[in-house]
């Protein structure tokens, strides 16, 4: 079974290079991007500037073929890779929660971006805390990193990892 | 540009029907599934059992066309589809935290649902709230319905809005 989708606009980020990237959205050093929607698609955009926050699903464009295992940025032991954020995955989506500058028309002005220069966008969706009640969390392998991770930024691994 | 991927696994749920579903797995309805996934992928879970939560990414493998504006489950008047949960989307995408109740080999058991069963699921991730530090939220059309979301149930209207 293959499942086709096309993106809905291009995300749009200082970062052209895979390495020296924030981690995360979150990281100290990550910056300002603004995505582009497709003017085919722009009237879905109607009241999304009452959110303050949108989750990003992306195609990982650049993510080279998949593996099961791997090291993260945030550890030098080798994890399962649906335990990680790591863009080598079977199918190479991303997933990023960033903070809405401003909508103007076809094109979303954000604040914290951790994503490639161009990268395909899939689907926007609106961050609403009480759909995600968590409680009682625990973060398994990265519980030694906490504290860490907004500091940490990308560096060559998934493209050498054999 | 077309981008083609392929099912990971299958999402076992108790919901066979589209209608009377809860809206978001925080609902008080939600219930207890079970993700399978598929055999070649196994060795990806390595560690997840550390996790209390992860996300889903799954195929809205019943949503009907696309629709740019629609009335959502929580409102009467319409509003554009990226500001909205809805599944008519331009990808039916579908985006889900849940809590895991235990890992078993192959079988993720979760413990709060919204997702139909059968469903095609595409990506597993982590839920690490130190990635999702949002901060000053707002949310739009939805600040009326705030205390009434987790107790919402879906309706038929995905099935008849033209």
């Amino acid at each position: 079974m293959s499942i086709t989708y096309s993106p809905i606009g291009i995300i749009h980020s200082p970062f052209t290079k895979l390495s020296g990237m924030p981690i995360q959205p979150t990281s100290e050093s990550s910056a300002k991007g603004h995505l582009e929607i497709f003017s085919e698609f722009a009237e879905g955009l109607k009241d999304l500037d009452g959110f303050s926050h949108i989750y990003l699903i992306y195609h990982l464009h650049k993510a080279t073929s998949a593996k099961l295992q791997l090291k993260p940025f945030l550890d030098n032991k080798p994890h399962g890779v649906f335990s990680t954020r790591a863009p080598r995955r079977p199918n190479p989506i991303g997933l990023s929660l960033v903070k809405i500058a401003r909508v103007q028309e076809n094109f979303i002005y954000i604040e914290n971006i951790d994503i490639l220069n161009k990268t395909p966008l899939l689907d926007i969706k609106p961050y609403i805390p009480e759909f995600e009640g968590a409680h009682e969390i625990r973060i398994g392998w990265l519980e030694n990193s906490k504290g860490n991770i907004t500091k940490k930024k990308s560096d060559e691994r998934f493209l050498n990892q054999k």
